[in-house]
Order: C-alpha cells, then structure tokens, then sequence
C-alpha cells in the first residue's frame, strides 16, 4: 500500500474503533453505526434551524439522465458521473444523483420566477472518486439551500451563508478555514476558467481537518452558479433576463467526521452540539 | 397512458396535493417532503423499539460487485440488478445495493458463528422495476432485521416476527393480510422451485394498500433464508453445519404510503402513530 492508502486504513479503523463505522467493502463507502447517525440526525435538525425551514425535502438518489444531462453535469465531470445499467436498458435511463439539488431545477425550467426562491433539499449523493483516503466518499449525503432570482439578492444570500457557515462551525467547536476555490461550473475550461472564477469570488469552501494527518477536507461550500443553471434550464425572470442560482451545501458525512476529530469519539464531550442531538436510532 | 398508467398519475398527483411529495422526473422516483420524512423517521423508531436494538446500522446505497456476485443476487434477479458505471471503470466496480442485508454477509463470511447472531440494519435499496404503479419504487429504504444460526432458533426467530410485524401493523391502523409468498432466493427454478418454497413456508409477505385502487401490495415481509447464504459466503455453526440466516424486512415508503392511505392527509388524525413522530426536518 501506498502512504495514503495505509493512512486511510488507520483512520477507518479508528472510525470503527470509536464506534462510529463498520467497513462496508467497497471503495468510498461505509457502515455508520447508530452513534454515527444520531450526529447525522443532529445535524439535520441544526441545519433546519439555521436555514429557518421546515427541513428539506428529501431527493432520490437516482435522477434521470435528461435531466443531468441538460444541466451538463457530465460535460464538467465526465469522471465522477455514475451511471445505472440494467439489462433491459430503456431510452431514459437513470444516473446516481451528483449533487442534492438537480431535481429542483425541472420545476422551474422554461418558466419565469419571481426576483428570488428558496429550496431546502437533501439527499444521496455518488461521485466516482479515484482516491480512497477517509473523507473521499463515493457516496454520501448532501443537505444543500438553494436560492434562484436575480443576481443580486441571489449574490447576496451567498454571502449571508458563509457568514452562517462560519456561524454554525464556530459554535460546534470545529476550526475552519473559509477559502475561496475553483469549481468547474462552467464547462471544462481549464486555468483561464478556474481563474476567473476565482477573480468573481464565485466559490467559498469551508475546510477542515477530518482525521489528525488530514491537511484539510472541503466539509461545505456556498456557491454562486450566475446563470449557468439558468440558462441551462431556461428559467427568466420577470423582466426576461436569465435567472442566476447559488447553493450552500453541506457535507453531512464529512462534517461528522471533522466534529469527531475535533471532540473526540465520547459524545458526552461534544457540549455545543449535544443540545442538539435526537435519540440514537432515528438515522437522518 | 394505459389504465395503469392513468391509475399511477392519478395517485402520485393525490400525494402531491397531501403535501408528501413532488414529482421527481425518474421512472420509480420521488421527493419526499418534511411531513413525509417526519412518517418515515416515526416507524424507524417504531421499529426499533420493536426490535429491541439501539437503532440500525445504516447500510450504503452502493455494494461492490464481488459481494454481490457471491450472494448470487444477479442469478436470481438478473432485470432488477443495477449496476453504476463511470468512465474509468475499475476492476472491482460497484452495484446499487437491492437489499440492505447483504454487508453484513461478508462480516461473517469463512468464518463459524455461535447458535446465533442478530443485526438491524437500513438503507437505500434500487430495483430497475419495470412498472410504475405507485409503490413500485426503483429506490426506496429497507429497514431489515436479520439473524443468522442454527436452523431452529433462526426458523423460530423468523416465526416471532410475523408475528411482531401484525402487531405493529395493528397498533398502526393498517389492514394487513399475511399470505405466504414465493421468492426465488435459490435460483431461476420456475415453478417446481416456488411451489417448495411455498411448501416449506418460507416466505411471508405482509399486503395492504398503498393507494385506495391498489389491490395489494407487500409492504413487509418475513423470510427464511435456509442455508442459502451461508453456502454462499461459507458460514458455519461450530458443529461444523453450514449456518441458516432470516430476515425480517420493512419497506419504509411503502409502509408510509399504507399508511397515507389508511389514515389521510392529516397527521393529526394518525393518533396510534402520532406519538411515535418526531419533529419533521430530520428525515431518516
């Protein structure tokens, strides 16, 4: 095995040490036990209280490939987009969901909005990664606000969730730094994309640690698409012009993790989030 | 649209307008609201209070080929069986879990267990299902009880469960009707083989209805496994016997579709269940 490999065997035999995983066999995927998902469930509910929703509304991991493909998903990330064969392959087949929020888009496609909406969603994620060190999951779940509108108040609302974000991590005890980073929303463009993507400011990234050698893991992200998804979907706003969208998504899986690195693997040390904490056996 | 179509259209538009559920684009697919995750997050309580467990072990949506293939699964199910592809496709790739149960087979695999072992588990579970008639889900989540041991405590523990399963179905208001069933666990073995498997009682499959025309659907069910599993992944009791496995398996969304239809729209009219809920906004 190579370093990373041995080091990402240590750290997942110190999540099933701690009582918090279980090997599942396959790269990227594990077995979380009930303590685990009473984090998950605590997060949810944590959330919920800072987005001031209901909860989200919880996606299939499945999508069909038309709608991926018309948010052309596949034309940034030919690599991470698992598809589902069957034998009887009918025309419109179905993908692993990437992302929690596509299924929001169809329901506005083709379609004026008012100047901003609001989704709050939820759901399995898959993303053929190639590595395997902890944190690098395959699949996971994703809890992901949404906002569509006019480029302002959507601008806007981004930037309200890095505040919340540095918010939210501050009181569950977890250091993160707050980075601006680079996302091919736009297509396979390369250096000139990337870099101006960073001159927009259009990603944040909170990154922490989530296991001891870990040099830092994205464990959110609040993000402006323009009118990427806009245009994609053919969504206007009143006065005609193309609707832009911005997401604020959260790891729920990698920011399990970086909580247990932080406090520990005695959820009686967890102070800030245990108010928050529903019975074990609810699994989020 | 065929009847059956007309029939499915006309539930799934009723479950949107009960505030359960959105439409979500993909054949078997749907997006669960607050209110309906709220149901599902109140029976995984229920059930492990039945249970007696500490909550389930909370199983990945995807399952690598190889444990698969040694479960047989495709032998018996080749249509249902979907398998994720990506570009750089690996040797080792992986499957959409169509049961929760089967990690826990490689835990004990090669191995001896005592008189027997039990485990709780849940997860998402994708079947490429052919029709789409509500409750036909392509992927949905499993709760599952499953024991594994000598064939007389694993036949009464299975027996332990029907009977469980029709006094949960009662507490919550379900009509039930409990009728043995064939599942070709063994093989394409036809006829000849179901009628054994009806014979020595195998199968049970707890049916209600999940829409005020459906004519029956399995909503639960409690099985032996014989030593089918434990010749696959070569499991043995200490007298050297190959080991029997069980299971008890509870399909969440359709348990809650059962249930919508029993009741109505109104939570507040689901007294036997209603205490068992939790706030919505952590779905399970």
């Amino acid at each position: 095995m190579t370093s990373i490999d041995t080091r990402a065997a240590r750290a997942a035999d110190d999540l099933t040490a701690g009582g918090w995983a279980l090997p599942a066999g396959a790269v990227g995927t594990h077995r979380f036990t009930p303590k685990f998902e009473a984090v998950i469930a605590g997060l949810q509910a944590r959330l919920t209280a800072l987005g001031g929703t209901e909860g989200p509304v919880w996606h299939p991991p499945v999508l069909s490939r038309s709608l991926i493909d018309r948010a052309e998903y596949a034309e940034s990330f030919p690599h991470l987009l698992g598809s589902v064969n069957a034998m009887d392959e009918d025309a419109d087949g179905v993908v692993l969901a990437p992302a929690a929020c596509y299924p929001v888009y169809p329901g506005l496609a083709d379609g004026t909005v008012g100047e901003q909406v609001h989704f709050d969603v939820a759901g399995y994620c898959y993303r053929h990664e190639a590595t395997s060190e902890l944190g690098r999951f395959r699949t996971f779940r994703m809890r992901e606000f949404v906002t569509v509108g006019a480029e302002e108040p959507v601008t806007a609302w981004r930037n309200g969730w890095i505040e919340r974000g540095e918010k939210l991590f501050a009181e569950l005890g977890v250091a993160v730094e707050v980075k601006s980073a680079t996302d091919p929303f736009f297509g396979p463009g390369g250096r000139l994309m990337r870099a101006s993507q960073l001159e927009q400011d259009l990603k944040y990234e909170f990154v922490a640690k989530v296991s001891p050698e870990d040099p830092g893991t994205a464990i959110a992200s609040a993000n402006c698409h323009k009118d990427h998804l806009g245009t994609r979907f053919a969504v206007r706003l009143p006065g005609g012009d193309t609707a832009h969208s911005a997401c604020a998504a959260f790891g729920l899986e990698r920011i399990a993790l970086a909580l247990i690195n932080a406090h520990g693997d005695d959820l009686n040390d967890w102070p800030a989030l245990a108010a928050a904490l529903p019975t074990p056996g609810s699994p989020a």
